[in-house]
């Protein structure tokens, strides 16, 4: 009997708003984008982030207020959760299970609402939930980090650690709506607020040179912790990330390539070793540092690009030494051992290595080979031209780079 | 700011083989669907329905020796997993969570493959794990009886039961590929057998006036069970079901319309209120049954249409009388009590109360709203209507229909 072929294309729209001050009487955001065009309210579960009820006092009493004052409109299932915030919140089940299990219990439909208001680990754990009750209630993000409003909460992906793995269970599914209040940033601290940067960076050295000359300029406002300067800074790059996965035609990642995680794979691996002491940006920009390290050392990478991208890493305030114990676990000593830190990204990724290297500013290329005797020099090179975090007397603002005393601009033998 | 609209659009593709034996040393169909053109054999995890394997002694051996012959094609990273089959595997989240830990125990990744074999609710466990883990390892159904061949091993649904709730947890991931192999299908009880027809009268009914003529033809032959006729009726309702996914705009349902939910709403409930003991594809014959006569009683459905649907679905040996704990639980004697399970449906859907309901056979329309006290009738009709299988004579062929003593042909009262 004759097969039968099938193609499919689901389509998905969703909006990313930007707003300050997202619960105040007069925003009416939340209603508006709730809006089901019944005669019902629309139902929703609320699950928030303990740090973000540590930091704003009176957010619980504020958004029970909200939804009361629109209880035609917005109906409050039961109190808003609060959960941990950070890997706490993905290193288990419970939470999922609770999130489900409440969206069961107050009769939640595929037309209801999980608005979740956290950092990125709140928001990925409350997603995979929200992804598989019913198959699917709608997931409204109200990302509270730089990092989750520029990158992790305007994408497509949600999920939990599982089995010592980060985001092993998880799912791709798009959000309703993100809504992302800047009034958030103003209680993170300087390393939150640093950290969500790398991933600027990162996609403006991949992507497009013009916003990295932008933040290029704006390093020292951002260190000073300008609003504006930030608001900037996340609107461009999540427009960037989201240009990206709507112009890919593999947005559901099924094939090898992931262009978008330019410097991920040693962040992934150090964030593990480090039991997530270091932040996923910190992480993320050590990553991109030794990857764009190996660009240069393997001749793809001109010099001066690799000094700015260096330079304003550091600018920013990233200290990017890589930790004594990943040195010791992959390998400075014994490059082989490299081999298996690349081996898990592979599995990772699926399919065949695709590591994504600069050849510019702005200019990305997929390598799927890696010479990892190249990759054990690049992470000395780094070693030796970063101030550690300690002994630097200016820790965010460094304007030079210290010429390698050797190794780094020397031909690079194959 | 301007906020930033999201579009993108999914694609996928994949392929439902027919084959016959194939794990057959001269069958190549797993070798060639799951090439993946690296120099490493593919890695597969094997699911396999204890049913089938009581029913197909040495499958287990049969398929280790397959993948052993291809072993520079295939690698079995384990000994095939036996798991219970039928509704037990969903009922709890333990299956699941062993798929899981195997796929990250034996380093699968997304380009490996979970090939499941079984009924549809072993393949609906396995498909939400394989979903799941590392946000998606492709997924082989290989669906072992009429009703997973024709319909849910088809699909892009996979789900388990939780919290009292049939598929509360799952997600919509198309699977990698559906190889439909006739001869797990001699086998089958006479109730398998049966049960899987009623999806392929429910999409006739709704899509295909032609289909549906067919299926009257070959009733003797099928009831005989004739193989031909039901590779033919299994292939004929795959497409269909198919040709739907493809074509609507909402393959992932976010929407309230569930055309092929057409006598689902009832299905669900009775299936759970007897604690599974009725067969999905039986509760779907009443649910059929039940809505036409529902149809036909508010004056929607010709009285000749109606025949022909009740007549097919008793000489296929379908039994229509509506149990009794539904009947009490939702009311002949107290309609207000049927809408209870209408809500849930609702729920289930999300949004509007959305029920698909018959014109004539092949012209399907939407309704919204749903008379209880006709509904309730429509009980007692079918009661009256349609003899009880303890007492018919000849089970499975009755090709007479007895005249309603009142009530189903007297015009409606509005």
């Amino acid at each position: 009997m004759r097969n039968i072929s099938q193609k499919i294309s689901v389509p998905f729209h969703y909006t990313v708003h930007f707003t300050r001050d997202i619960f105040a009487n007069e925003n009416a955001l939340v209603q508006k984008v709730t809006k089901n065009g019944n005669v019902m309210p629309s139902k929703i579960l609320c699950v928030v982030d303990s740090g973000v009820c540590g930091a704003h006092k009176g957010l619980i009493h504020r958004i029970v207020e909200y939804c009361g004052r629109r209880r035609q409109a917005l109906r409050l299932v039961c109190p808003p959760m609060i959960v941990p915030g950070g890997e706490r919140v993905k290193n288990t089940g419970i939470y999922v299970a609770r999130v489900q299990e409440s969206i069961q219990k107050y009769g939640l439909c595929r037309h209801s609402y999980v608005m979740a208001i956290g950092g990125g680990a709140v928001l990925d754990m409350a997603g995979f939930a929200a992804a598989t009750a019913h198959r699917g209630v709608r997931l409204i993000r109200i990302p509270t980090t730089v990092l989750a409003q520029n990158d992790s909460g305007v994408g497509v992906k949600n999920g939990i650690n599982a089995f010592d793995n980060k985001n092993f269970l998880g799912t791709f599914v798009p959000p309703y709506a993100v809504l992302n209040d800047s009034d958030f940033l103003e209680t993170l601290s300087d390393r939150d607020w640093r950290a969500g940067t790398a991933e600027a960076i990162k996609v403006a050295a991949l992507r497009n040179p013009q916003f990295f000359r932008w933040i290029e300029r704006h390093a020292r406002a951002l260190t000073a912790r300008d609003r504006r300067a930030m608001e900037f800074l996340i609107r461009r790059c999540a427009e960037l990330h989201l240009q990206h996965i709507a112009t890919t035609d593999d947005p559901f990642e099924l094939g090898s390539s992931r262009p978008l995680d330019f410097g991920h794979w040693a962040a992934h691996k150090l964030e593990l070793l480090t039991s997530f002491r270091l932040r996923h940006g910190e992480a993320v920009a050590i990553g991109i540092a030794l990857d764009s390290t190996y660009a240069k050392l393997m001749g793809m990478l001109p010099e001066r690009d690799w000094q700015r991208i260096i330079n304003l890493l550091v600018n920013l305030g990233f200290t990017l030494r890589i930790p004594k114990r990943f040195q010791r676990l992959n390998g400075c000593d014994d490059p082989s051992l490299l081999d298996h830190g690349l081996a898990e990204f592979r599995e990772h990724l699926g399919g065949e290595l695709t590591i994504m290297l600069l050849q510019g500013i702005g200019v990305g290329v997929e390598v799927h080979e890696i010479n990892t005797r190249i990759l054990s020099e690049s992470i000395a090179t780094l070693d030796r031209v970063c101030p550690s975090r300690k002994k630097a007397k200016e820790p965010f603002v460094w304007t030079g780079l210290r010429q390698p005393s050797d190794g780094c601009s020397r031909p690079i033998e194959r």
